[in-house]
């Protein structure tokens, strides 16, 4: 069903996902370590540069590459998709580091466990990206990991506006929770990709 | 045009359509009598379980039908539009209990007139999702609801920062501000997908 | 390869990149100046206004409209993309008189400056929709102008909560800043529907 030639697109896609789990298990280890944050953020920004250059590399290919596993803006929106959570990723090891907290508010280490499982899901999704049922029970996993990150994500706002009284810390744990859910979104949206190119090929 | 076949995925839209606008109409309520509210986010938390299970189970369907009303990504993509403004108006109504506030802010109960003025067109236009040119007047109507409820949203922020002082306050009224006028893009995504699902299939 | 009937196509596309050029040049001019905001914002609006008027139009068009030079629902991404990037121009325009700030934030110049150039990146590639070769360069273009704009957007960040201590100018500056980033990101979003686009019809 795929061709030789679409090896080099598979490889893209699993080198991604691959970094992704790196860059949410580094994030995982800085919230639960707390020790030397900002070289943890070096090196999830270097991931996410490595994930700028593989993505524009298959772009680039892409545009030359008449026959494509599937269609060539498919391959488009899953890679930039990928790109997408790596992107969040750092931002939020990067907002960690910038807002200078002492210690990571305490929803951190559990949303980003989310993140890291999710991110392994994706991983094995995009892995299998040519059987169809296993596409759709992995996303059907991204899904509901997402609703466990949301329901982290409510119950940090809750506490951080019953409890924490200085504006700007709350401003800035606000800010930080929301950048990583957001992480969790960009993982739901790469998984309603895969839905999508799933659906379009059975 | 279409079989009967297709009936079951009509009928979930309709429902999943139904259902956003008894979401909007609960949060409206909420917002007008102030009465109970936590009681109100609860009913509106039940009905974003409902339209998640819909969702859920309109994607496992999908996987197992060939032929479908229109494209199969088509019916995954406009699914999972309706679920985001499901969930947006269930963020808000969360937001309004979490936050304790004493009354809601001012612009809520005009912005969330616009929402259930914009889910009732919604669910008109996913009614009749066969016919090109009532989808195009629902839409265009759903658009400009949509600018209606940005010019509450302006007004609210400037209201906010011309006449509150107490930063935490601020913090809670932006954001829920911010959370409603989400809910109306997310209508207005929908509305777009079934532009879209219209031009494909005229 | 392109009949004399897109061409109506082709005039609306460059009149909204067009637009979207002044209006990031008015923006930018707003930041350096610093001269009557309120005019410079009112004549962003008009521009705003403009834009959805040549999206109705368009929309309205296409629905009548049985050839058209690429898929349909693709000019309708593109059209409403481009109508996003405009509606954040105007967004931050109107933050900005809002706030009634003494002076820009010290980063807008900068970073309007980030958006002016993507916007004429923008309107090139636009124009040249037929050229994929051309339009792949320029998307590059736009992407790496994003991340330079985040890069500012940052450092912003960075800044803000280093040296200010007044929570409410802290909301009002980390609110701007980000309505500027997100100006930039649907410029890169244009720019993905463009190389979609161009990736499908090469």
């Amino acid at each position: 069903m795929f061709g030789s030639n679409d090896k080099k697109f598979f490889e893209a896609f699993n080198t991604l996902a691959e970094k992704i789990v790196l860059g949410a298990g580094l994030l995982h280890e800085m919230m639960e370590k707390w020790d030397r944050p900002e070289e943890t953020a070096h090196r999830i920004k270097a991931l996410e540069h490595e994930c700028d250059e593989i993505t524009h590399d298959l772009m680039r290919r892409l545009n030359r590459t008449f026959i494509t596993p599937f269609d060539r803006e498919d391959i488009h929106d899953l890679a930039s998709k990928l790109d997408d959570v790596m992107d969040f990723i750092d931002n939020t090891a990067n907002r960690m580091v910038v807002y200078r907290f002492q210690a990571p508010p305490p929803e951190m280490a559990a949303i980003s466990d989310v993140l890291m499982r999710q991110s392994a899901v994706l991983r094995e999704a995009v892995a299998n990206v040519k059987q169809a049922d296993h596409i759709l029970a992995k996303c059907i996993e991204i899904h509901s990991l997402e609703n466990e990150g949301d329901r982290i994500f409510h119950s940090g706002i809750a506490r951080l506006f019953s409890s924490v009284t200085d504006p700007i810390e709350v401003i800035k744990q606000k800010d930080l929770l929301e950048t990583v859910e957001k992480a969790t979104d960009k993982c739901e949206d790469a998984a309603n990709v895969l839905e999508s190119i799933m659906l379009k090929n059975a």
